[in-house]
């Protein structure tokens, strides 16, 4: 077992990480929260392995539950998902002394997280990744959104929950291809902040080796993210290192109506081509790209993509909210273990 | 020219009330924020007196400026009007580095606030307050927000402004029915918090005396919010008192179909009400109802009314979502000047 503390003045909390901790779930809630009702936000694909035993672990502690499950997907993910879930939690008669649990990915985590943040002006929520996306990356930091139409998570709030529940075991239900999607994540921790990791991650070539290490991995991750999270956490300086891969990696998957590539692939290829683009350019003296190739070989992720309508890409690129202004801030990678901010514009893609 | 600052660690910003301060906008932004874009959200009849001078002042200081003219009215604070607002900010391209300026009354700082909080996950916001009851109340403390259809302010945020810039002049404009509204909001304050102010306000019996005193009154209004909001900035606790007579006045408000009653009319009725029954029900030694009633009538405002369906009213009570467990917080005073909160049951008002 292991714990994180995120440490952000009143808003601090422990991540919490253990094989089979959700079976005592109750407990763990009950270490942060004392109210009486809970309402639990999950999806169709979780509820169906672990709904029954998270409800059942936080009656037996006798708190008053009910769930809500929601059909999984980026499309759930929308800011008209919102009044169904305001209905629910009103009819709950959930207060601001009550607590929203959010059980599932990261679409789970964002959407969910956000109804805390705003439902009531805000109500208490704990975070339970269900993941490996969510374990290493989106429950953690207090990023919660939804979509619009017109672009991902641009609506939002910085919102931390009160602990993050992390059971690794839950991974074993995960598609290998959602196991892939987290890892395309985990190996950016290396390349932006850990050598070691990057080194460690080579090592482990199946899934079997990676779940052998999941806990220690997901602890690492976690470890990096609240880093920087406490040193930046409005995202508006060293956070953004974060998004290496990132921006690229939304367009692509923009691009292709966010059914072609998962959120990791999409941030694979954009790892791969920044990487590329940043060597082609003289940005950074060594290369990188092919350590890049290779760990996401290893892992079956894709690394490159062919694009023949390469303005759209740009324009999608522009039209991300984090790159709305006049200057475009792209991460690169200077070292093995050492990514940075760079600015630029929307050039750099040409 | 006063200035009021609201201490909030790193989200402390000031107030400052003038008569006139509206012309130099600009230059009061300025102080604060060293941005590009500016998006103004309003309504027709503030943009109608206000709009240009507002706009101009701040391209004269080199900002580029959009403005979004909403409807008047309690109707457009629904969370259906969001996206409508984030289309506009995206036409725009405004960014985290720019600004949102909420030219208006209470209705557009709650909305105009929620947009700034949520677009991006927060951008920076500037509250210019049109209205009485928006320069003494809503425009201080962060609370911000939209209603759903079962309710006032379900959802929102706790997001605090940059600065607070009042402009006791443009009351000039604003229809006596609704200068008679933000007065019942300043007489709570005197019930509340302050013999004196309430002593004051008995000598006021007309609109121009009032008018001629007007910014020590907003700033003496300004400087009990503010040092309630300091000590509890979530409303946990003592920041509910803020809320005495708002029990009934929402749930009379909302009987009638928010049209009948103004915010402050309800609010009054609510304030009358509440100290009847508490002297009814012996909470208070002395009988503080017909205090009420001298000073809610010399400003023009009703003190009672008949209700034949009083369940319904009670209905709307137990739907308000401060009072949805099974507890109700109500706001006595106990003795002039000095309310506190009192912990019953829906039964009090039965």
């Amino acid at each position: 077992m292991r714990t994180l503390k995120v440490n952000l003045k009143e808003n601090s909390y422990d991540i919490k990480i253990e094989k089979g901790i959700l079976k005592s779930l109750g407990k763990e809630v009950k270490e942060v929260f004392n109210g009486e009702k809970i309402f639990i936000i999950t999806d169709e694909n979780v509820d169906k392995y672990y709904g029954t035993l998270a409800k059942n672990s936080l009656e037996e502690e006798g708190f008053k539950v009910e769930k809500l499950v929601l059909k999984p997907g980026e499309e759930t993910k929308s800011f008209e998902t919102m009044p169904k879930i305001y209905d629910r939690l009103l009819d709950f008669k959930l207060t601001r002394k009550d607590l929203i649990i959010t059980l599932g990915g990261g679409v789970i985590g964002d959407i969910g997280g956000f109804s805390a943040a705003s439902f009531l002006r805000s109500v208490p929520f704990i975070q339970v990744p269900t993941s490996l996306l969510a374990q290493v990356d989106s429950s953690v930091g207090g990023k919660v959104g939804v979509d619009l139409p017109r672009g991902k998570n641009l609506v939002g709030a910085f919102y931390q929950p009160k602990k993050v529940i992390i059971d690794p075991l839950v991974l074993e239900t995960l598609e290998d291809r959602f196991f892939r999607d987290g890892m395309a994540e985990v190996i950016k921790y290396g390349f932006i902040r850990s050598k070691d990791l990057y080194l460690k991650l080579l090592k482990l070539d199946s899934k079997e080796k990676l779940m052998e290490n999941i806990e220690d991995i997901i602890y690492e991750c976690c470890d990096i993210k609240r880093t920087i999270v406490e040193r930046d956490e409005k995202d508006l300086g060293e956070r953004m290192v974060l998004n290496f891969g990132h921006t690229l990696g939304h367009a692509i998957e923009k691009y292709y109506g966010f059914n072609k590539y998962t959120h990791g692939e999409g941030v694979a290829i954009g790892m791969y081509n920044i990487a590329k683009l940043s060597e082609e350019k003289g940005l950074v003296s060594e290369n990188y790209k092919d350590l890049i190739k290779e760990i996401l070989i290893q892992n079956g992720l894709p690394f490159n993509v062919s694009i023949d309508e390469k303005e759209e890409i740009i324009e999608a690129i522009s039209l991300d909210k984090k790159n709305m202004g006049s200057t475009l801030k792209v991460i690169i990678m200077k070292s093995l273990g050492n990514a940075e901010v760079y600015d630029t514009t929307i050039d750099f893609f040409r």
